[in-house]
Parts: structure tokens; C-alpha cells; sequence
């Protein structure tokens, strides 16, 4: 491709508007379209991104010959349809986290890429957080031992589009929504050995007015390589983003802490702008986070699929590897219904991942 | 009583060494006596710490009509005879953690002392901990708001005694030797509440060839008020002892490190004698740290049980606390043998904790 | 001695609770009386602290047999005729810093307490604070090679009681009040070298409605050993106490913060009753800090003041020390009025030391 | 300009291979050539990094006519001619710290630019590095209230080549090489105030077989709008790099540290290949940085030059701002040299900064 990857955004929302700082910063992208189907609103964000197109329905903007990928940031219930649309538009196809919603579905999507021979990229941005992935080489290169447990835990208190919040339309509550993150974190960083077990404890401890989705889970995985993972997310957690991460090894330990542990630490009685996402008041002691979409690794992220598009390279996360985080997910919620440890590979019919904790109560 | 506590030591190791010490500082203490069977051993110690009378025999010491207390820091295995004589000779009990091999022996020690009318004191020092008393009273305050997660880990790369790494003498591996503190810890935090059930991953992962016991595990138990806490618990982390807690609320959370979160950052080109409990070497960069058994708490630990035998008060760390951390214990290994959560109460028979997960593998 | 040691408080301000807070702790020493000026001062504070005597005229304490030893913790411009006072009366002095007003002072002070060979104590407590011993012993033990740097520094929005702000009572602003703490911890630190000059940068940036006195000051000192050392104080840094220390060798560097760097990290939605001195706000982060009086070293001092009484001891640091400090505030003054570096010995009869500043300016 | 910027470097050692990496990260940069005297070092470093040509002489490159842009990385005495070459030849200019040796140079160069229409842009770095630059931002927001004490340090155990411990090559020791970093970061977070006065203390502590240079300095620096500024630098540190700024003001404080409050804390019983700048060994433990040059600023520097030269745009940081430096610096010297602060404007015939310290001691 001699030309830069044309770039059409399906979703308008926050994390679009991650995506397309992101891909601003590429040189070798361009985007050429939004698409968003509130009336207005892909409009609006054409506006401030100064993109050329936008449309309300987005099979107009998969209708545009000159577009090379869609990158898609809308609810995890639409996600299907919009990627076996895009997949036979032949467009290449970046898809924000969690996949979808069932088994059956991640099985349609993965079938319709492979057949329309178009890239299923799978946007973990934690495979590209730079601090993360300097962690990844120190365990790569030795400088831990082999590795006895693995944690990563996000936490906040809870998203704002109102969608995260039905868990028909989300699949479940935190761990649909950042339990996702650590699983592929978990398996990416480890070399993805084969996952051999999935335990669960789920409740939903603030927020039972406004969903029935879990507000808090703790996962505790097993990997085929006997290395333990220890998952911890969390809806109700003040004072903002936290994302942790620790490599523990035979020979030493690693410590990652994204958000405190790159802070500015500040004091301010006047309070100010933004600390940083879901900070709440500024006024007091806050911890200032700067250039955040590039630390969390979006830039990266961004400029690597676009690389993969325009040089027709393998993108190191996949729409596979989304498959078995979901996999993953379902387990989860049925340890958490069931008291049990759930055995992997675990096959499901369930139409999302909620039922099946809630099935088991 | 109008003297200073007359104090016997059962045991001259070195948890025994940090009870001296911590005794040493309490004005209202006396250390009379030291018993330990090695030939040598309790010489040894009285001359190192100025004592009166030693022991092989500790029958002996239990003779000594001035003694009104004794402290015991010996081997898991010997716990329920030694607490069964102290009682049978009217002394008031101080023992260190975990209890004992099994809940028989529990309930007879409770039942002696209880019988003899002694006070059965639980040396659980977490509950002494400076850090976490002032967390304690941030929860009871009301500053967090109502608790939803509770967190604490201790972690360092392996005893120094043989006897920690035999099961027979030690009941399991690092979940009886350190998990015991995370249990009461969480009681003891959250005003005990009744615990409802516990789930343990347990792995052997470096120390294989020195024990059968566990060297890694995980714990998630709930609690009655719907809490769930979990324990972090390791013999094979390198760098140092490693002691944290976090506190999370539905209106704050609080965070406190015992070592890192207090230690004096060092780098030397030289290394110098000590930093901290298992630190290794201390040349380059090194976590030192000062007064280390004040800020575990064990000087407050001893002035608290002194002062309830001398004023005949009520200990806040008993031996009814301690036969509920056995018991959760059991349940820990119960699950980690059997992939399930374990619903308290657990009534058991087996002879040690281990066994019932090694039975169940 | 073969009783405790009966102390008397002379004042009854935020100082004397300390001290109070810490002879309580002490099992060699016992409260006797406490003197304040304002009506009802004394009578509330030995009611609150249980304490058997109390007067208005500081010399009716004195007058006391009893006692053994006063602890002085008043305003500074009455220091001297009360020392003078007290060692007429025999007793033995603990005198919170910093010392007096001027150098004709200090050495009468000095001269009254050697004719009366009572003990003339300097209450540096950071000669004590936990954490710096362990520092010094690092240094000490050669971890860190030669010393090349040592720095300190303490900060907080400014003082509460009114003589603070004055600068006839005071002799200055917060190098006086904290400068003084720096000082003395470097020639302790360093093993008590000559020093060879000092330097200042003195400014009243915030407070200047309410006082004449500066309240921020960078010194910059020079010992016969050549080692720099750097201190820096300030009244107008928001957010609670800041109390810092660096030593930096040919071999290695430590670094120890006795605030944020042992706090409990908490964030609360609702607020709660106290964090640190001088906090402001506990609602959004905070640094909670637990057992503060005895993690500043006040209660180490008041134990090893009432040592050096009960048993004849050799106190650690000394009317002399205090004289030594003293004489390099004026010289600070001075550098700060001339803008040059001020080599000592350095002798004036300036009535207090802002005379050097203002009067130059 | 309608093609990338065409760069060449002048220089072959570490800070050039800086500069390349960050270059190539630039979309709208492509280095064209490369100059450095030391025969094969040029095309190696061509070799490496995939650079057209390669010259031992840098007049050479001058003559290449699609070179728009000179980026210089070379010992402080050869600066002044290359920038007057480069002038001459019509490139606009990238000129790594501190400017050249003295003032008569630094007019020299400013006029030969100014003559030549061609740009003349300062490298300091620290005006890009993201974590300052959100600091700048508090500040400029008002979060912070008005400034009252800003505070920069640069430490680490020394450079490596040998030019910057030779005095001749060099003009003076760490002030020259590091606390020009200080200085220019005040003017440029301030929002380049005058200054009013300069005092510096300087000493040879550690590395006096080797350089005749200061291997340890603290600057204070007053501003004409009555902020404090001080600066310390150090060739002295163990333990690897040191950068960390603080802004003190009416309002609130924002502390900032690059490497200790970015990195990954990690032990390693192993070592690995690389920790941090000047780290030393990596066995135990230590402070793992990830993406340095675009944590240090060195990217968006580089992206912002290049876009000043695409664009025709002002630079943030110039040939102006260097010669503020240079003023600075030698007013520290003569300060260091004569005890006394030093009012700026200062003007010296002085051949190199050093020698007003040499001379007055």
C-alpha cells in the first residue's frame, strides 16, 4: 500500500475519540470517515477531529471504496453484526475490547474475517502499554526466573455511557468490561501458554441500584505452564484510574503501576482542569497523569495496526486471541455462580456471559 | 497484681528473640525464665538477654511459682501439650500463630485454659501493627464508607527453620505460616464478623524439593456483611519481606505498606549489615528499614497482653479467634484440593490442614 | 536516683502536649506539675493529662522540691530568664528549640547551668526521630563511603500561635522556628564538624501581611570537612507537614521522608477527623500518618532526657549544641541581609538574629 | 516545505544517537547525512542507524544542498565554529546544551544566524519532557497559585566521554553540563522572567584525580518577579540517573520525578541487560525505565524543531534563551569563586565559565 491506511471510526463516543487521537499521531494513517447513529453526533465529532466524512449509518461509511480499516467503539451488542458487515465490505477491521457477547457469535465473526481475508485486529491496549511491555522484556530476558504468579487489576468507579451499566447490552458488569484486559494482558505476557482453569468471586456491592451487573470481581486463572493469575477489577473504587500489573518469578519480581506510580503528585487548594480519567475533585492532594493516551499504549496500539494494514504484516493480538479471552470470561461467570473452579476449554451456549452466574444463584 | 508480670519464654528462636525484645520494653514486664531443649540454647539466650533461670525442660519452667505468664514461640506440633501443661500450672498463655495442627487440639487447649481460668492470648501481631491500627480506625471512623474488599499479603522467600518446611511439624506450608495473620487480620478489621466461606489456590512452585508444603497461595473468603478479602501469601519472593494491606469502601480507600511504604531508599556501592527481615544483599539498591519490630507491631502486641494480666482485662486477640483462623485454614485447604469454595462453618477430622488438599489432588 | 524522675512542664501550649504525650510513655518519669501564665491554661492541661500540680507563675514550680527536671516549651524571648530561673532552682533543663534570642543570652544561659551543674538538654528531636538513626547509622557504618551532601528540609503552611508571627518574640521567621532543626541535625548527622560558613536566601513570599519574619529560607552551609549541606524551610507549603532528609556519599546515597513516605495512602469521600499536622482537608487523597509523636523521635528524647537525669548520663545533644546552632541562624541572617557567605566563627551582639537581615537590606 | 525536513547530524556519540532515535520517530524528518572527525566513526554510525551519507568532515556535509536542518551533538569548544559554518551555509540550526564556552562565542554565533536568516534552536530537552510540561501547565493554570520556590536537579555518577572532564573542552564542570538544564527549565516554566541574581557553592568532591571541573554544585537563583529557583546537580550519584522538579507555590505544590516516579521497581537475582541511564549493576534491586528518550522530552523536541523548520514557525527554545544560560553559568562561577551572590546583568571577558571560579578561590 503507497498510500496512507484510510481510517474510518464506526462509534463516537470516548474511546473514539482515544482512537482517533491515536491514529492522529500515525503517520501513515489517514481518517477519512466517522460513522455514529445518534443524530448529530458523528456530525460533531467530523467537526473537532477535522475528518471529511461522517454518517449516521455506517454501512454508508463501509460503502467507501477508498477506506482501508474501520476501527469499531461501540457496544459490546452491536459489535457482531457491525464486524460481519465490515468483513464483507473487505474492510480490515481493528475491534475495541470485549468481543462480543456469546461463543456463537465470536465463531461467526472469526469465520466471516478469515473468509473475506480481512485483518481481525483486537484492540488490547494493555499488549502496547510501554511500561507493560518493558515489563515483558524483563521477563522475557530471564531477569525474573520463570513466573509463579501474574497480577493485573484495573479499577475505578464506573463507566458513564449508560450501555456498561444493562448488562444485556454490555454481557455483564466489570469484568465484561476491564476482567477482559487482564486475561489477554495475562496471556501476552506469558508467551499465551493454554489456560487450564478460571475461578471467580463477583458482587455487585455499590451499584445494585443501577445494575445488575458485578461492580467488584477478583479471577484467579491457571495456566497450562503452572503459573497463577490473579485478576482484580473494580466499579466502585474512588479517587481515580488505577492499572497495576506485578510479575512475580523464581528469580525476582517486577512492580508496574501506571497510574500513582507515574504521576506528578500535586497539592492544590484551587483545584484545576483534569488529574486524570475518573479523578473526581482536583481541589487537595491528586495524582496528575500527562500525555495518558500515549501511556496507557493507544498510540502504539494505533500505529501498530495501521503498520500491519499497510504493509500486510500479522498483528501480534487477533480477533483469536479476543476468542479465548471471552472464552475465559464465561468461565468466570459461571465460577462465580457455581462456587467452583471451572476447567478450561469450556463450552457454552449462553447467550452472554452474565446468565450464566446469575443462572447458578 | 502490684509487681511487674513475671514472664517465662518457651522457646529461644527467633520469634522468641523479638518477644524478648519486645518484652524488654514494657515497663510492667519482667523476664523471668527461658526453656528451650536444645542443650545450649536457653544458656544461650538467658546470657543474651540477661534472664535469670533457663531450661531445657520447660516442665521446669512451668514450676516457677513468680511466673504469671508465658510466652511461647515453638514448633506448630508442640503448641497443644506445652498450652495444655501452662494451663495445668495456672499460668496466663501468650502463644504465637497459628494455633495448632488441628481443631481437637483447639478445642482442648480452649477448653484447659478455660477450665484453669488463664487468660489464652493469641499473638497475632497485624492486630498491633501501628499502620494498621490507624487504618482500622480510618474504616471504624467512617472514612471509607462501608468496606467492600479487604487486602493483605506477606511475602518473603522462605523460613529459616527446618521445621517450617516439614508438614508434619508445621501442618501445611505458607498458608498455615502466613495466611493465619491474613485471616484474623480481616476479622479482626471488620469487627469479626462470621465468616461464610473460603476459596484457596495453593502451588508449590519453587521450594519442591524441600517441602510438600505450598509456597504461593491466593485466598478469597466473604464474609456474613457481604466483605471479601483476599490473601496474598508467598515463600519465594525475593528483595525482602514484603507486608501490605489495602482497605477499599464504597466512599474511599485506604493503601498501607509496612516495608517499601516506610523504608529509608538506600543505595549503597559498599552493602551494609542489615536492611530488612530476608532482604539478602544489600549492595545497590536497598529498602532500609528502622525500628522493625515496633512497626510490626510486636512492642504494643506485648504491652497490650502484659497489661490485661496485670489489670486483669480482656485480651482483643484470643484463643477463640485463633480456632476460627484454624478453621478457615482447613476450609483454604479443603478448596485448593478440591477447586470449590468452602462454606463456613467447616467441621473436619483430619489431622492437618494439608492433608486435605493433598487427599483431594 | 531511685524514683522516677518528677517532671515539671513550663508551658502548656501545642509543644507541652507533645512532651506531655511523651513523658507518658516513659516509665522512668513522672508528671509532677505544670506552670502556664494564662488563667486556666494550667489548670485545664493538668486536668486533661492528670497532673497533680499546676500554676500560673513558672516560679512556683520551681519552688518544688520535688522535681527533678523541667521541660521548657514557651515562647522563645522568655527562654532565657526562665533557664536562669530554673537552674538557680537547681532543677535539670530540657529546653525546646530553638534556643534564645541572642548570643549574650546563650551564654549566660550556658554559664548559669554550668555554675548550677544542673544538665542543660537541647530538645533536637530529630536526634531521635526513628528513621534518621537508622540513617546515621547507614552513614556510620561506612554503607554510604565519605559524606558529600547532606540535605533536610521541613515544611507546613505556618504556625498557629501568635508569638511565631512576631519577630520580637520570635527573633525570625521560619529559620528560626524550623532552620534550627536543620542545623542541628547536620552537625549530629556528620559526627559534630566545625562549621565553616554559611549561606542564605531568606524571602517572605505569602505572608508578609502578617509578619515581618521570612517564611521560606534555603540555606546553604559548608563544614570543615567539607561536606555541603542544604536546608530548606518553609511556613507556606500547603497539603500538611513535608520533613525530609538526603545524605549523599562517595559510595551511595539514602533518602528518608517522614511523612508521605510512611503514610497510609487514603482516599475518602466523606473526610475524617485528622492525617498529619497541618493538613487542611482529609476529603479526596491524604497521607495518613500514624503514631506521630513517637515517628518524629519525641518520644526516644523525652526517654533518653529522663535517662541521662535518673542515671547521671551524658546527654546527646546539649545547651552547647544549641549555642553552636544559634550562632549559625545569625550568620544565615546576616547572609541573607549581605548576599554573601558568612564564615564562622561568627560573633554580634544583634538583640535578635532578623536584625542582620532587615538591617542590611 | 513540501518534502520532509532533510537533516544531518554533526556528531557521532551518545547524544547524537539520541537525537536519531527521536528524529526517526518524526513523520516529517529524514536524515540525510551524518559528520563526525574520528575516522569509521561517521560510517558506522550511517550504518547503524541507515543514513545516506557519511563525512569525516563536517564542512562536507554543509555543502550537501538538501540539508535543511544540522542537528549538532559535539564538545562545547567546537560549538561556536560549526555554528558559524552551518549559518554560512545557509542551514537552519539544532545546538545540543550548554551553548559554547563563553559570551564573546555565544554573540558570535547569535549574530552569524541572525545575518543568515537560518534558525537557531536550543536543545533543551527538558522544555519537551511530557511530565514538565504538564507541570508547566498546573502552574500556568493557576492551580498552583504564584510561585514562589521552583526547584530542578540533574544526578549520576559522571559522563563517560572525556572530553566533558577535560575544563578546556568543557568550560567547567557539572554546572556547564547539567545545571544549564536547570536553568533554562526556571526561565521557561516561569515564563521567562529577568533575572535578578545567581549564588552557586561548588565543590570536586569524589572525582578529583580526574577532572579539575565541579563534580557537585547548588545554585540559587533569584527572579526578577521574586521566585526563588534552586538548582543541584550532581556527577557523584550512584545508582543511575536522577531528574526531578518541584514548583512551590501560594496556592498548592506539584512534585515530579522522572525515573524513581515512572519506573517498573524491580529485583532481579539474575541481572538483565539495562535498568536506567548510569544504573550500574542490575542484580537486586533496581528502577526499570521504559521508553527514556521519549520519557526525557528528546521526541517531541526533535518533532517540534523539525516542524519550526517545515513550517516556518518560532521555536520555543532558542539561540536567545542559550545565551541567558551562558550569562547565568558564568555568574554561578564567579559566584562559586567569590562567596557572593552575583546581580545579573553580568558581563565577563572570561574565556570559559570556570575560570572565575578557578581564579577567585
Amino acid at each position: 500500500m503507497n498510500h496512507p491506511v484510510h481510517v474510518g471510526l464506526i462509534g463516537s463516543g470516548f474511546i473514539t475519540a482515544i482512537h482517533a487521537e491515536a491514529l492522529k499521531r500515525c503517520s501513515d494513517a489517514e481518517i477519512t470517515a466517522v460513522a455514529s447513529p445518534t443524530k448529530g453526533n458523528a456530525a460533531d465529532f467530523a467537526k473537532k477531529h477535522n475528518i471529511g466524512h461522517h454518517f449516521t449509518d455506517y454501512r454508508k461509511l463501509l460503502e467507501m471504496d477508498e477506506i482501508d480499516l474501520v476501527v469499531i467503539g461501540i457496544p459490546n451488542d452491536v459489535h457482531c453484526q457491525v464486524v460481519l458487515d465490515a468483513a464483507a465490505a473487505g474492510k480490515h477491521i481493528v475491534l475495541e475490547k470485549p468481543m462480543c457477547l456469546n461463543l456463537a457469535e465470536a465463531d461467526r465473526m472469526l469465520d466471516a474475517c478469515r473468509k473475506a481475508e480481512v485483518k481481525f485486529m483486537y484492540a488490547e491496549e494493555l499488549c502496547f502499554t510501554p511500561k507493560y511491555v518493558r515489563m515483558k522484556q524483563l521477563l522475557d530476558s530471564g531477569a525474573l526466573g520463570a513466573p509463579v504468579l501474574i497480577k493485573q487489576s484495573e479499577k475505578h468507579d464506573g463507566p458513564h455511557a449508560p450501555h456498561f451499566w444493562d448488562v444485556n447490552r454490555a454481557g455483564g458488569g466489570v469484568t465484561m468490561d476491564m476482567g477482559c484486559h487482564a486475561v489477554e494482558f495475562f496471556r501476552w505476557m506469558l508467551g499465551r501458554p493454554p489456560l487450564k482453569s478460571v475461578y471467580a468471586q463477583m458482587g455487585t456491592h455499590v451499584h445494585s441500584a443501577k445494575t445488575q451487573g458485578e461492580d467488584n470481581a477478583i479471577l484467579i486463572l491457571e495456566f497450562a505452564n503452572g503459573v497463577t493469575a490473579v485478576a482484580e477489577e473494580s466499579w466502585t473504587k474512588l479517587g481515580g484510574m488505577d492499572d497495576r500489573a506485578e510479575v512475580h518469578g523464581s528469580k525476582g519480581v517486577a512492580y508496574a503501576d501506571l497510574l500513582h506510580g507515574n504521576a506528578i503528585e500535586t497539592y492544590s487548594a484551587a483545584g484545576y482542569d483534569y488529574a486524570v480519567e475518573k479523578a473526581g475533585s482536583t481541589v487537595g492532594w491528586s495524582f496528575t497523569i500527562y500525555e495518558e493516551i500515549w501511556n496507557y499504549g493507544f498510540v502504539d496500539e494505533m500505529a501498530h495496526f495501521v503498520d500491519c494494514v499497510k504493509h500486510d504484516k500479522q498483528p501480534i493480538v487477533t480477533g483469536d486471541d479476543a476468542r479465548v479471552v471471552m472464552e475465559a470470561l464465561f468461565a468466570a461467570y459461571h465460577s462465580a455462580g457455581t462456587g467452583q473452579k471451572v476447567m478450561l476449554p469450556f463450552n457454552t451456549t449462553a447467550a452472554k456471559p452474565i446468565d450464566l452466574w446469575k443462572k447458578a444463584q
